[in-house]
C-alpha cells in the first residue's frame, strides 16, 4: 500500500493545499524527505504568489496532482545540508524558484538551460525522482538538491525579494536572450502585473527606453512616477497605438489572459521581437503578413536556467531591483487568489510564512 | 486627362496582362519610361512565374491595380544605360527581382534592407515615383534604376536561373539571417514547390542536414535523389512526425496555403525557429504553450535586400545552385497558372519571353 503524504517521508511538514479543482486552499499536513547528501533543507520564511499557482490549484493547465501545495518563489534560512553539499552551510539565506530537478545530462542541461530540459521537475505537483509528488513553498520547510538552490545576496531583502525567483527570471531571461538589454533600445512591456512591473525595472536597469502597453489608464501615473517607465500606451486606444506603430525593438508580453497579438506586432519595428511569457489558455490567432513584411518574430520564453537565475538575483541586488509587493498572512491566501484573478494587486502578493503559518 | 498606359511613356512595350479579378492574362500594349540618368533598360529574355503572380492577378491580397503585368523574376540583356549609370553597360546580362524602388533614406534602406522599407516599390502593380503604375516581366522590355538591377554572373544560365531572383532570395535570406547556415545544423523545409526546392539546395550548400516536410509522398524519391535532401517527412503521418519531434534547429516554411503550424513547431528543438516565407490568406492559429516551453520562435521573412540578392546570385553561381524549371511559351501562361494552383509543376515555370512574346 502506498504511504500517505503525511508519513511517506521522515520529516514532518505543514502547509496549505488545495484538494480539488475548486482551488480552495486549506491547512495540510505532509512530509519532506530526509536531507540527502546533495540536499539543502531550509526553513521557509516567505513565499510569493504567482499567477501560475492560481492556474495550477484549479488544474487549468490539465496536469495538476492533488493535493497540491503551490508556491515557487520560496526564500528562507538553511537548517541542514547533506554531506556532499558544497555551496551552502547552515544559516545561509537561500531561495528556490520553479524547478527542483532536471536530467542534468541533455543538451539543454549541458548549457545551463534546465528550464528547457524535457525531464525538468517543477517545484510543486510533479513526480520527483523518488516517485513522490513535489510540494511547493506554501509550507514551513523545504528541501532541494543544492543545484536548484539560489544563494541569496546579503543586501537583498528576503521578504519583498521573493518574487524575483519566478517573476524576475521570467522577464530578465528573455530581455537578455533576445538582445533587448542594450542601452537605447526601445522596449515594450505588455501587461503591468507581477511579471510586467519587474520587466519594466530590469529593462530600465539595462538602459532601454521603456513603453508600457496596458488596458488600464489607472496604472499610468504610478508606472511612470514609481516604476520609471518612459511611456504608457492604452492598448484599446487605437489612435494612440497607431501613432506608436513601428517604434519598438521588442516587447515582453506578460499578459496571460487571451488577447490579440496583432496590435502588439504592429508596434514593432522591422526585425522586432514579440516575446510571450504569459500563457493564455486559448490559442492565439494572427495574420502572417505583418510578420513576413517586417521580418518580425513571435517567441516564447519560460523562466530561466539556474545559472541565469543566480545571475539575475545578483544583478537585482547590485542594481537595487525590488518587486513591489503586498505582504499577506497565509490565512488570507484564498482572498488573495480571488483578487489576483481580478488583477487587484500591486504587484505581487508575498506570504509571510514564518509569521502566519501555524505548525501544530 | 490622364494618358493611356500605351502613351504615357515614350517607349513602346508589349506584354501580357490581366484586366480583372478573373486573373486571365492576354496580350497587352503599354509603354515604358525613357531611360533616366540612373536607369538601365534591358531586353527581357526570360521571366519566372511566381505564386505571388497568381495571387496578384486575382487581387487575392487586395492591392492589385488593373491592368496588371506580373513577373518579378526577370532576366535579360542591357540595351541602354543612363549617363550616370556606373555598374552596367550595353550588352551586360542583368536581372530584376521583386523591387524597383525604395526611399533610400530610412533605417532599413541604410542597412541594405530595401525589402523592409515602408516605401518600397514592387516590380509590378504599384505606383512608381512618377505616378505611373509599375509593370512586371511578362513583357518584352524592362527599365529600372540600376540600384535595383542585379549583375548576372557569366557562368549562371539566364533561362533556368531566373527564379533565383524571387524564390532564391526568399529562401536564402532567412537561412542566413536566422543562422540556419551552419554546417551540421538540422534544417527543415516545409513545402516542396518553387521556394521549397531552392531552400533545400541552399541549405545543402551551407552544409546542413535537410529534412523535407511535405504532404505528398510522390515527391520523396526525386527530393532525395535529385535535390539532395537527407530526410523526407509526410506531414499527415502523425507517427512519423512524432518520431521526428524536437529534432530540427529551424524550418523554412514555404507553404502559402493555410496549414497548421503546431506540427511544425513540434519538430523544433528548444530555441528552434520556424520561418514563414509563404503567406497564407487566412490567419493562423496556435497555442502559445509549445513556444514558451521551448523558447521557440515563429518569424516571417520577405525576399531580401539588393546587396544580399547580389550575394545570393553570386553564391548560386559559385555553388552551381540552379532552379529546376519547366520552360513555357507565354501563350501557355493561363494553363500554367491553373497548374500552379494545383502545385502541378516541378518546380517553377519560366516563360521564354524572347522566343514566344509576339511584338506587333
Amino acid at each position: 500500500m502506498a504511504k500517505s503524504t503525511e508519513t511517506e517521508h521522515p520529516v514532518k511538514a505543514a502547509g496549505w493545499a488545495s484538494k480539488d479543482t475548486s482551488g480552495v486552499l486549506a491547512p495540510f499536513k505532509f512530509s519532506r524527505r530526509a536531507t540527502g547528501e546533495r540536499d539543502v533543507q531550509f526553513k521557509v520564511l516567505y513565499c510569493g504568489v504567482c499567477h501560475s499557482d492560481l492556474h495550477m490549484v484549479k488544474n487549468e493547465w490539465g496536469f495538476t496532482q492533488y493535493p497540491i501545495v503551490p508556491g515557487h518563489e520560496i526564500v528562507g534560512i538553511v537548517t541542514e545540508v547533506g554531506e556532499k553539499v558544497e555551496k551552502f552551510k547552515v544559516g545561509d539565506k537561500v531561495g528556490v524558484g520553479c524547478l527542483v530537478g532536471s536530467c542534468r545530462e541533455c543538451d539543454q542541461c549541458a548549457v545551463d538551460l534546465e528550464n528547457y530540459c524535457p525531464k525538468q521537475i517543477l517545484t510543486y505537483s510533479m513526480p520527483y525522482f523518488d516517485g513522490t509528488v513535489t510540494y511547493g513553498g506554501y509550507s514551513n520547510i523545504m528541501v532541494a538538491d543544492e543545484h536548484f538552490v539560489i544563494r541569496w545576496p546579503e543586501n537583498l531583502p528576503l521578504d519583498i525579494g521573493a518574487p524575483l525567483l519566478c517573476a524576475g527570471i521570467t522577464t530578465y531571461s528573455p530581455l537578455r536572450y533576445f538582445g533587448l538589454d542594450k542601452p537605447g533600445l526601445k522596449v515594450g512591456v505588455s501587461g503591468l502585473g507581477g511579471l510586467g512591473h519587474l520587466a519594466v525595472k530590469f529593462a530600465k536597469a539595462f538602459g532601454t527606453h521603456v513603453t508600457i502597453i496596458s488596458t488600464s489608464i489607472n496604472k499610468k501615473k504610478e508606472a511612470i512616477d514609481n516604476l520609471g517607465a518612459d511611456e504608457f500606451l492604452i492598448s484599446r486606444d487605437t489612435e494612440q497605438m497607431q501613432a506608436a506603430a513601428g517604434t519598438l525593438d521588442g516587447i515582453i508580453d506578460t499578459v496571460s489572459a487571451t488577447h490579440p497579438l496583432v496590435p502588439l506586432i504592429s508596434l514593432l519595428k522591422p526585425n522586432g521581437k514579440l516575446v510571450l511569457v504569459g500563457a493564455p489558455e486559448k490559442p492565439v490567432e494572427f495574420h502572417t503578413f505583418p510578420l513576413i513584411q517586417g521580418r518580425k518574430t513571435i517567441s516564447g520564453s519560460a523562466i530561466g536556467g539556474l545559472k541565469e537565475t543566480q545571475e539575475m538575483i545578483d544583478f537585482a541586488a547590485k542594481h537595487n531591483i525590488l518587486p513591489e509587493v503586498e505582504m499577506i498572512n497565509i490565512d488570507y491566501i484564498n482572498t488573495a487568489m480571488e483578487r489576483l484573478l481580478k488583477s487587484d494587486v500591486k504587484y505581487r502578493f508575498v506570504i509571510d510564512i514564518e509569521k502566519s503559518l501555524k505548525v501544530e
